[in-house]
């Protein structure tokens, strides 16, 4: 990236309101894709459309590969079929299938009809493929020989085939099955007619095309290795995950993960049009208004407490949001350990009771502080002991859900990460209303 | 990794329990450093630390580098320190910048005397810079050759001293200053006399040591190249960031995010002491209680209103929560728009309407709809009245707060991943209030 973000930003919006795609070009000139996906992600559309136009032809598909689907599906839009039947000229497969989801049916058919042959067999190897296991996101890049090939055989592919991020060769025994890795350094030292197989690397790990993508990932990016090979059930290689789409997939997950906690897609635009926004935030909106009536409908059993002691109706979002807030610190820490595959069944017990203890001791602490708070406060002793009471209970309640209830999601094949803050908070407001409540209607009528 | 990480948890606790080192030693035998650091993590600290004693000592320093300062205190502090002596012994500037903020002052002084010279030189060098910055945590195993080297000198060079993730040699002017990049495949089919100027690349990104490491490690990772040149204000070569580095420290951002949003650390610990981890969270815990006060505060100011309207002290959280879910998802948005430097004061005015326009749709819909509700729920067209509006008013000013708020925390250098949240929520669950209540007030009494 030549200049900072923000001043490309500002230098775009104003090339576009001048009309002038001679000045976008000039400054995107020195840009690689992925900054230009970030830029035109960042343009409101009125802005974003006309840069887009001004783009050289032959740099469009590159770009919309890197862009999130939201922002790109508006650049796809606005594109002319004419235009596409020459992106399209010369895609690869694992283009296709990185737009796939964004193209309409008439363009992917398209797309499919431009690729070569070979190419055609690598789309549809990786589609069958789910897009959440590695085999729908590898390269075919790497460099192969058999096994029985020699330093001499290594140098001369090397004269002619220099991929991009690859440090090593692949060896393939005679059905094609991978047998091990070489590290293209290693052939500078090495005698000519030595065979490459005793320069074997002996940590190179082996994915399957099954494989989940966040774990093969992580994988990737701590193996030290420019590219790991990925192989089927019977061994035979598929093709190669490299770093750089190994790092993307990484963080698209924490991307989602960060999102999710808010109910949104990590595709999410920041200028999509007004009404796919307020529909896309909708479903979440919809679902919390159930749960706070929910809530609602729990408190409504209490009316006739609330009536005669107001003081519980003023009190009663300390209750609720103290549980919250200690409910979802668990809850994010357990969420976090699931994604590293730290908890399982044979730590459980021991987190739980972690968990529990740690949940009694700021249960008691801030129970105390907030029961004495609330006596002074309204004047009232007993309602200081029941909002104590109320803390306690629901402090500790929340450790239980913190833990107990994204394992519980995990199992059922739920994200947490998604669905576990809305339910926590629900069983937290719930818990507290009644707790405070219930206790409320014993010890102040 | 070998077997699937809980099966792995699953022995080494039942092989702790069994106080059997030997069954430890097995068990681990085929793990990576960053494989045995997850676990270690993973295990409750009766576990942990015999399993950290049954390491052989020459893996315990690399094992320790790789886990989260949490969980790797509790290792520290369970390491007698004749053990120490002999794990220092050939310590690295890189891995004492790591450990440094979790061993005791004692220690670090030991694994500084530890240090060679040029280590020493190194680590200097390294802690002028800022933990934030790129240049605290550069590595200094790039392959260097003056600008006038030929390619047969890199091939001279490639023979002895063969780098892990280097795919590249930098080439030097006379002052040490970085002046171009070489990568090393082509040295393959270069002929021996060729100046290695002429095969520079044009791509490779030059970073300052005072670089943020979130961007510079983003860089990195789309590169594209296994490591990128550091340098410092005058261009001198200081080191390199390789691809593993930058995968870790933009994972650990990530991380960061994510557990920032429910207040707490990524170094937080699955199994803490609990007197630790009740103080890590008790701050969280004392700061939403304040907020939480100062909402009920507003509560109390219309005590006489909900004495006379009870169904306002049970729609209280209907209100409430869906600001706080509108604004989350507007604060989420802009949040991540500010870490990828795609929101800036260029199309901050278009971000502001049309987050408005879109808080104004979901606000009139879901306005009418719990207006509607309520309306039926008491039988009451004026309490329907009252809430339609409260909550039109809290979703359209949780826009602006999502919106304006993390934007002005950003300004003021303080992290609105993590305490955008609990300000939001304090200012939709204070407008809730105060908006219901008051149109309660006038509309209802």
């Amino acid at each position: 990236m030549s200049e900072p973000l923000p001043d490309l930003i500002e230098e775009l919006v104003s090339d576009t309101q001048n009309d002038d795609p001679a000045a976008v070009l000039t400054t995107l000139a020195n840009e690689d894709n992925v900054s230009i996906a970030t830029l035109l992600e960042a343009l409101p559309v009125e802005h974003r459309i006309p840069a887009w136009e001004s783009l050289p032809q032959e740099r469009k598909l590159d770009v919309l590969v890197e862009m999130r689907s939201d922002p790109r599906e508006i650049l796809i839009d606005a594109t002319p079929d004419e235009e596409w039947t020459l992106m399209l000229a010369d895609i690869e497969a694992e283009h296709l299938l990185e737009l796939m989801d964004s193209l309409p049916n008439r363009l992917t058919a398209l797309a499919f009809e431009a690729l070569n042959t070979q190419q055609q067999r690598f789309f549809k190897e990786a589609t069958q493929f789910n897009d959440n296991e590695i085999g729908h996101w590898i390269s075919h890049e790497q460099l192969v020989l058999p096994i029985s090939a020699k330093v001499k055989d290594g140098l001369r592919l090397m004269r002619h085939d220099i991929p991009t991020h690859g440090d090593t060769l692949f060896l393939l025994n005679g059905s094609g099955q991978f047998s091990a890795a070489v590290k293209l350094n290693q052939l500078f030292a090495a005698p000519p007619e030595m065979p490459l197989v005793e320069l074997l690397v002996d940590n190179m790990p082996v994915l399957k095309g099954s494989d989940d993508i966040m774990q093969a990932s992580l994988q990737v990016q701590r193996s030290g290795f420019a590219a790991v090979p990925v192989v089927d059930e019977n061994n035979k290689l598929l093709g190669r995950l490299d770093i750089t789409a190994a790092s993307e997939l990484v963080n698209e997950n924490y991307e989602r993960q960060v999102m999710a906690s808010a109910g949104m897609d990590e595709d999410e635009d920041l200028f999509s049009p007004v009404a796919k926004s307020a529909r896309n935030r909708a479903l979440w909106l919809g679902i919390n208004l159930v749960t706070a009536f929910l809530a609602s409908w729990f408190i409504g059993l209490f009316e006739g407490t609330l009536q005669q002691v107001v003081a519980l109706a003023v009190l009663m979002p300390v209750v609720a949001s103290m549980g919250g807030i200690a409910g979802s610190q668990t809850l994010t820490l357990i969420v976090r350990g699931l994604a590293l595959g730290q908890v399982t069944k044979a730590n459980f017990r021991a987190l739980m009771a972690k968990e529990l203890k740690v949940g009694g001791v700021n249960g008691v602490v801030w129970a105390l502080i907030i029961g004495v708070i609330a006596a002074f406060w309204f004047s009232d002793g007993a309602l200081g002991l029941v909002i104590c009471l109320a803390i306690l209970i629901n402090i500790v309640c929340a450790a239980l859900a913190g833990v107990f209830l994204p394992m519980l999601l995990d199992k059922l094949n739920i994200d947490p990460a998604l669905s576990g803050s809305v339910i926590l908070t629900t069983v937290t407001d719930i818990v507290g209303f009644v707790a405070f409540l219930g206790l409320g209607t014993v010890f102040l009528l």
